[in-house]
């Protein structure tokens, strides 16, 4: 393996026109240490079966993405919601993965709440973080770009993430940590180190800013090095801030999907290697 | 008049449909006693003959939009730029509004220095400022959802737009507060407030939040109801912060430019009569 690909995790998402053993053996070839898996496809192929895939071929599961959606009001909807998470925790233990990433979910329909609806998140991880702590699990919001606020994820900022996260012990609740989302915001470096300080930083993921962004704006994520982040700057920040974990590289990107997978996995190592190895 | 529409005022490019003319006759049958006006469509009927139409009217010119776009590092460019904001400023003073809403312009082709262009903006205002002060207007930075900080506004919450006025006077620059850009923000609140005791707001616009944002993610802003955003909460906040001016209505809605204008405008009033009235 280069040297300079010891920290690289390819996120299952950036090249989900690849079956789970295409993906594995491509990392394999390419010396990618780490995936990052998403629960679909993993449930798809059975959660017993890719924990042996991967693990067989040496491959850590750096995270599995993803738990949450726990906005609801709705008493049914909210126990279910509790429940689904409470399966990922059990099958991020399968994959032998530490980390959960959890996308906080929208506003309920007709709602303009957001203090509400942040606070219900917080009523949630108090009863799913003892759940992740007993089964070796650690709970990594993930703030989401400000343009996913009503219908995806009100936790928009790294502050808003670490003012839930740390009612809670950092072995339960930290942070994701992806470029995409927080480029823009100028008191994201001094949350980086803020979480780093507390040891919440649980996950670091890269994407690029590019624009314009495509209808519905969720599939728009730009290769690295094609947008306006600078990614090393922000690697800095993570790095400062302590974190010696992988670094996971997730990309939403019609384009990439439409292309070769193994092809895309190529170009997005070389990137990795060009602007954060 | 009815009393609740004392301080509407219908931004042109929510209506973008209407002639000058058949805006401002729409004005006067709807009780509207204030129009927010766009520079091309202005200049297009000529800006003195638009001064005189809308000051026969005994409409208000709330604002002009815009200025702005002081991101260029090229000398030549960024000359040009300040010409055209001087330009700006004298067209609005011809206009009788004392508001000249500044959007501030994106990164230059290639860059990734956010703070740099946040920078030259400062640098920019400097000369505007003045400039603008001299001819009886004022500056309004306006934030911009954090989505367009790329290409189109560096400056994406008020925090940022208020770092960069309070270097200068407030009678000489301020701030544009509009719904759309900051709703989603749990700062803005306090940076409301924070810019009423400054004497900074010299704007309030009002636009909603609905999904999915279309492609290039311009023209989606949502009828005034339709969306996430409670009106009366941040007009509540602006109200708090001491503002006692106008409120524009400012929507980019290609849905809404399909439709007859008049119709809009009389759809938008009862709008704002309902939720901000």
């Amino acid at each position: 393996m280069t040297a300079g690909l010891a920290r690289f995790s390819i996120n299952q998402m950036t090249v989900r026109q690849l079956s789970l053993p295409d993906l594995v053996d491509a990392c394999r070839e390419l010396g990618v240490p780490g995936v990052g898996l998403w629960r679909e496809p993993v449930r798809a192929y059975g959660v017993e079966a890719a924990a042996k895939l991967v693990r067989d071929a040496g491959l850590a599961v750096t995270t599995l993405c993803r738990g949450g959606f726990l906005t609801a009001i709705d008493p049914g909807e909210r126990a279910a919601a509790l429940a689904d998470n409470r399966r990922a925790v059990d099958e991020a233990a399968t994959l032998g993965t530490d980390t959960l990433v959890l996308v906080s979910g929208g506003l309920p329909a007709g709602s303009k709440d957001l203090r509400g609806a942040r606070e219900r998140i917080a009523d949630a991880l108090a009863e799913l973080g003892p759940y992740a702590e007993e089964h070796g699990v650690r709970l990594a919001i993930e703030p989401l770009h400000p343009m996913f606020a009503s219908d995806r994820c009100v936790v928009s900022t790294l502050t808003q993430a670490l003012d839930i996260a740390e009612r809670f012990p950092a072995h339960q609740v930290g942070v994701t940590v992806d470029t995409y989302h927080i480029w823009w915001d100028d008191q994201a470096p001094a949350q980086i180190a803020r979480a780093g300080a507390e040891g919440r930083i649980h996950t670091f993921q890269l994407a690029d800013w590019t624009t314009p962004l495509p209808e519905g704006v969720l599939n728009g994520r730009g290769q690295i090095g094609d947008g306006a982040v600078d990614m090393r700057e922000w690697k800095g920040y993570v790095d400062a801030a302590g974190y010696t974990g992988p670094i996971e590289v997730e990309l939403f990107n019609e384009t990439l999907w439409a292309r070769n997978g193994r092809e895309v996995l190529t170009e997005t190592t070389a990137r990795f290697l060009q602007h954060a190895g």
